[in-house]
């Protein structure tokens, strides 16, 4: 088996075997195929695409580069949960103790932001002490102990995967869909969990910013799941403007606090409930999603969830105490309103401005080495349909670098659009549920 | 400027500008941009194609990218001629001394043979002594001096070429149009002829299988070599089967000498006094084709071109008594003839096959490294469209190692096809020229 034929048949619109996949994916991650052959083979796939069962293979490939997990040390169904990506985005703060509270068996593998959009692993990380990189017996003793526990990726999970999309990234061989699916799920799988939950993301904030493209690309997803014996379902939602109120990695732990005492923003706590009630019927603790809500606010009535969160943060050495009271987690120097600057409507509040406003108070990264400061960032007062009067705060700013702030603050006004009215049609919460027919 | 930009610019099907061609060129030849961004925009050009503009661009880049020959110490218009390549293809041979005996500066660089294709520099050595490794200098002095001179190519010829067609070759994005004319342009145009006749093969022998694939290749290059400043016409030549009788470096040396002798085969003769109407024509030393014709006829009735061809050998080395006594060329330990199979018609002579043929003699080169037997090959005693009797001989084999001889008759019968009568069309000689409207 040659690369150049693989390459060739690609380009020529032909339907790769398993065996060719295996051979490339293989042969890459042991460095035998060079980065020029397969960047050429991955533009081929921009163009040709991949079927079905390429797709999965492709995804099998990459999955068993690596080490797989082996969860079955843990007893009862274990869930992961995973979203595309987005701003504000802090549903595993909150979901992960609920659904744990619930019974689930919640075993996560996460990572760190980039850009702007965050991680919840720095996010966590506002925990004094705590650590995403523990040793794989404590990640499964926890989740048999407390239902929980979320650990950084280790070096060795799909390694495939992680070569492959450093490369695409330089080689303008991103936006495949094929290949986003696979490299999503081959990390999914490789983590070892029974069922999978996606939340893919849609609008201006997301990858995906059409409707159309988020549900093609949970579809594919979801069949890869399936096809290789996982139970995935997919929640296509909204990312149009930046999820709740607080964006900043201190500031969204706080949100996810809030949201568990009962003092959630309604638009995050509905996706919280909705991928929540997919992890509860997928892990045999609720018939259908109105016994599923109902639990689910439950463990926040009774603060089970709260006390969830509490063991989970001391199982992984982070300090409990800023579950109880917020004002110990990091706090900014600064605090400041940022003032509408007329009356109107808020037509748009653009996510990758708003997140790229955090990254440059410090609370993002602009390379993978950058250090970030956990305290800063934004918590919006007002949301797309929202009137405000001319000087009213549209947000609260959180800093600790006056000079960062100024810089920032303009920034923040590029997010915004206003109108005289609310808009043809209000802002819509998607919750597209998806699963194998 | 980021060579990701352009990758993706490309890709979307976007129009590359003068800067970012050359941007990318250059960056190349430096090697501060790496292979595998290369190869990627490689496989987006092959899917959207490159206008005529970016064409010229990309050859100028190319010619640019190293040393650009002045011949501008040469008197007179300077011709260069270019086969795309083929089997039997002594063109050149026969050609350059034609030509110069009629007046043309004949300043040729060539290359040597790799596959199942032979090289002018291998088949000019089977003159001992003969060098193509010659002096710049010497070069224009030979030129101004006796009309005719072929070097070999500078190692600083093109080398952003040389570099990319290494990638291609390993990337299967050699089959582009405009890269396939834009690598074959740049050294043409850093050669520094003023005007080039290209011969553009066509037929199962040819790169180019169809006659409308050869005529877009011819147009492509007509228009790069105009747009460059070079008077530049394409003839679409035959090369369905192997071009005349010979088949191997010393015998198609021995071919061109029997032409120059008034000896040489029909289908051989033909594209010789095409092409070499058309240098003659572009080198202002004719008024028509006709005219042309009668003149190089002439060069073969008057021995001129004979003698011509024996000062060009002398003058790059290699001894000349071997022009009027081509028995001193290299010869074969054995010949033996191959005789047919049945009897029948003559349907088709696969020229790969038959080249390969040639190469299991150890007339050709597997590898860049491979050292050649210049004495071995095969001699056509029929072509397509004869009858022949079973048992009467289709060619003659010349070889040193019958264990290698008997592997290549097999791989002989295999170019083969046989019918009962000469097929529905005759075979065709393809002559179609090419010049700027």
């Amino acid at each position: 088996m040659r690369m150049y034929d693989i390459i060739m048949k690609k380009r020529n619109g032909g339907r790769l075997s398993t065996e060719e996949i295996s051979f490339f994916i293989s042969g890459y991650t042991r460095e035998e195929i060079p980065d020029y052959q397969v960047s050429a083979l991955m533009m081929a796939i921009y163009f040709q695409g991949l079927d079905e069962e390429e797709t999965l293979a492709l995804t099998m490939a990459m999955a068993h580069s690596g080490e797989m997990l082996d969860l079955s040390a843990i007893e009862g169904v274990k869930v992961d949960k995973h979203s595309t990506g987005g701003v504000g985005d802090k549903t595993s703060l909150a979901l992960a103790p609920m659904a744990a509270a619930c019974g689930i068996k919640v075993a996560k593998m996460s990572g760190r932001g980039l850009g702007h959009t965050g991680g919840t692993i720095d996010k966590l990380e506002s925990f004094k002490g705590f650590s995403t990189a523990i040793p794989q017996e404590q990640f499964i003793r926890q989740v048999n102990g407390i239902g929980i526990s979320i650990m950084g990726q280790t070096a060795d999970l799909a390694p495939a995967d992680k070569k492959l999309y450093a490369l695409r990234d330089v080689t303008a061989t991103v936006d495949s869909m094929s290949l986003i699916a696979s490299s999503i799920m081959s990390k999914k799988l490789a983590a070892g969990a029974d069922a999978i939950v996606l939340d893919v993301k849609t609008g201006s904030g997301a990858f995906m910013k059409t409707e159309e493209e988020a549900l093609a690309l949970a579809r594919e997803m979801v069949k890869i799941g399936n096809g290789a014996g996982r139970h995935t379902i997919a929640v296509v939602s909204d990312m149009d403007q930046p999820l709740g109120r607080a964006v900043g990695n201190a500031l969204e732990v706080k949100e996810a606090i809030d949201t568990l005492r009962g003092q959630g923003p309604a638009d995050f706590v509905a996706p919280c409930l909705t991928l929540g009630s997919q992890m509860l019927i997928a892990g045999g603790k609720a018939q259908d999603t109105r016994q599923a809500r109902d639990m689910l606010q439950q463990t926040i009535e009774t603060g089970a969830a709260l006390k969830k969160l509490a063991q989970f943060v001391q199982a992984q050495g982070g300090d409990p105490a800023a579950v109880y009271d917020p004002s110990l987690l990091p706090r900014a120097a600064y605090t400041e309103p940022i003032p509408a600057p007329a009356d109107g409507y808020i037509r748009q509040i653009r996510c990758d401005e708003i997140g790229m406003c955090s990254l440059m108070l410090g609370g993002g990264r602009e390379t993978k080495d950058s250090e970030i400061d956990l305290s800063v960032g934004l918590v919006l007062t007002a949301k797309v349909g929202d009137y405000v009067k001319n000087g009213e705060p549209l947000a609260y700013m959180h800093f600790n670098d006056p000079v960062k702030a100024a810089a920032a603050r303009e920034r923040f006004y590029q997010a915004y659009s206003f109108g005289a009215d609310a808009g043809e049609k209000a802002p819509v919460l998607i919750h597209r549920i998806l699963q194998e027919s």
